[in-house]
């Protein structure tokens, strides 16, 4: 059942705490299969240390579990809500890392202040609106996902592929499960270095939107040049 | 005399060290055999680098040495107090760890920013009232103890296992040594997110009560739905 | 083709990658030939960790590619214009470094705060003008170059080996990729030890000139006495 | 010439290193031969990596080299001020540690905000004043010495084993070359702590002075119980 793809989750799991963004179980990551519409993501609570590709579940879009014997993500509705509303992406990592946590904690989206972030970022990294009682009681974890939906009104989730949840922590997405980790290591990277940007400079001054543009497209755009392709 | 206990209490002291919030021979764990009334505790000032299961002190709760040729912990009687007071707790550390450190040095409760500590500790880290000087010069370790056991007035300890002393720094228990050195390394993760939280918001914005207890319950309620129990 | 100049420069670059200032691919040194007027620079996008010294990619001033398979750097074109302008020097190294992104974030020239700083650059570390639209729409890489020409008259890039781009990051330089990168890795001290500064001090008070001069003289003055010449 | 001492310096200086409060060559450290009247210090430049015991240089208390092929730091004559002023004292450490130096750049003295500081040091973190452009002329590293003993007029360099020089960065001192080293990281720790708490506190609160005095006679009066003696 989907081997390769739990390998390849298990492996970008593996790489969320190399990459020293994860703190304990703080973390996990997912990819899906989009033909058959299965979802495998890491266990709830196993440790990184003794966590095997086999330690991975298979849930469906309704979160039913399909395949494997743990208990998956308590995290899991919010990556299936997530799955359905953005149809082009195919892995999504959560973590706890500090700075992404402390700006969510802010409740305060990350301008983009430099070209390092508009190189996987074209602008902002969005913040939720805090959830409401009503939607911590009657579905945590789904209202989770929507409040990112929510947001996203307007936003193109492949441009903008990371978001920070109010009081809570990030979320980034990519093509598959490695981009995804990739992009929440870069988000905790911009976050610090945001975060330093405040110490020492206020009011804080947004990067111009034509270099914004020019950086975003020289890696992203269709005739994007940077790297080897 | 109490061999496993020391076995476990000599690996927590280790891993806290491992864990990166020990400087030289900052830190001590303790851990209590509650049937037989006796403590096992590291020894003062030995490094950690040569220290062995074997040079773990075993105390009574008077802080009469029972077992053991090394000097127990300076903070000895600030140990046998809080197991004397708090019942359900079976291991404690203490740390010099920065953050936290810096919390306690500001005399300042760290604030529940978010669903990270929320996840650990049901509401802020309480920080302790100064020492008096009759404190200080009477009975420092033992007073130490008691200003904690005053600040948790109203407190329960089991959901709350940690605390910041006033112009010294935290201590950190659970229901054994290595839960107690789980919470001490957590306590200064949120006390570093808390700080990098305080560097872009000001003032800062708790979490609402509500998803609060929501976080609490799902590692901690009856019910506990977090991991693979 | 220049296999002893390619290979000290991938050694150059898998030296800025282990000194901590690099995350993923973003980083890149060169270094010039000057009698043959030819370049060796880090190919486009290609990991530290799978990098060869035969992937170095060779260009000439116009930035045409005369030897290697891979695109060269995207930031090609800005290493030819100082090499062009500043005839003194031999390598450059650009980084994304955390602290002095987080500078040319805040659009402000580092002080000379200190000794540290004044070993390696006599004043301050500059700050270019953002770009206009017109540079960034034009010519991007090459207008930042010139931007770093423009904010260097009156200024000798010798005793200034370093600048941060407004809203990008740093560049640094010296006679050599070795001494480049070491100005890189220095570069992002100084801007780490002038942020934890300005968090405790406010305003920032400047090193006396008398010592920015003596500490720079002791190091790179014709009769500099540091070391073992 | 001094075996035994030159193997010690050798073993501090390379543990100041692994301390991580050295960047490249930025650090030394000294010991006296108080009998023989010789001090014995690191070579000026070497880097930690290369150097051997054979490579410490033996200087008497005029600077002259007595044995050693190399140039010795060129602190060195801070060094021999510093123990011709501090009969007391064994060793002496210079770093270039990245908050120490921090402070040294605010011009500011480390209130003692904690028991942490106060265990090692008993009160603030003196800072001297600023040189003169007649004291940097004239003689500068002597000059430097003289400033720290104008600084400890009235203060005792035994319990106050570590000084901040204004605009450059920090000396510790102890009663060998280990105790120096280990000194100096506690100055870079402390100064981190005070750093964040100042982060998180405005104004700072110095710790009583009877806790200090307590926590300062617990590891270091005459009657000290800290630790196995």
């Amino acid at each position: 059942m989907l081997s390769h793809l739990r390998e390849a989750v298990y492996r970008a799991n593996i790489e969320l705490n190399d990459r020293g963004v994860v703190l304990y179980t703080w973390g996990n990551v997912s990819a899906i299969d989009r033909e058959r519409g299965l979802v495998v993501i890491k266990p709830s609570g196993v440790p990184y240390e003794t966590m095997t590709a086999d330690d991975m579940v298979v849930v469906d879009l309704e979160n039913n579990v399909v395949w494997g014997d743990k208990k998956p993500s308590s995290d899991t509705k919010t990556h299936t809500v997530l799955y359905k509303a953005f149809s082009q992406i195919g892995g999504i990592s959560h973590t706890h890392s500090r700075h992404a946590v402390a700006w969510a904690q802010a409740r305060r989206e990350i301008p983009c202040l430099g070209t390092t972030q508009a190189d996987y970022c074209a602008g902002v990294v969005p913040c939720t609106d805090p959830l409401s009682i009503e939607d911590v009681t009657r579905d945590y974890e789904g209202a989770t996902g929507e409040a990112i939906i929510r947001r996203f009104e307007g936003l193109d989730p492949v441009a903008v592929p990371m978001v920070l949840l109010a009081g809570h922590g990030p979320f980034a997405w990519g093509k598959d499960a490695d981009e995804s980790v990739r992009n929440a290591v870069i988000l905790e990277e911009i976050a610090h270095m945001a975060t330093i940007t405040a110490t020492v400079s206020s009011p804080l001054k947004p990067l111009e939107n034509y270099v914004v543009d020019y950086h975003y497209q020289r890696k992203h755009g269709k005739d994007a040049w940077y790297g080897q392709r």
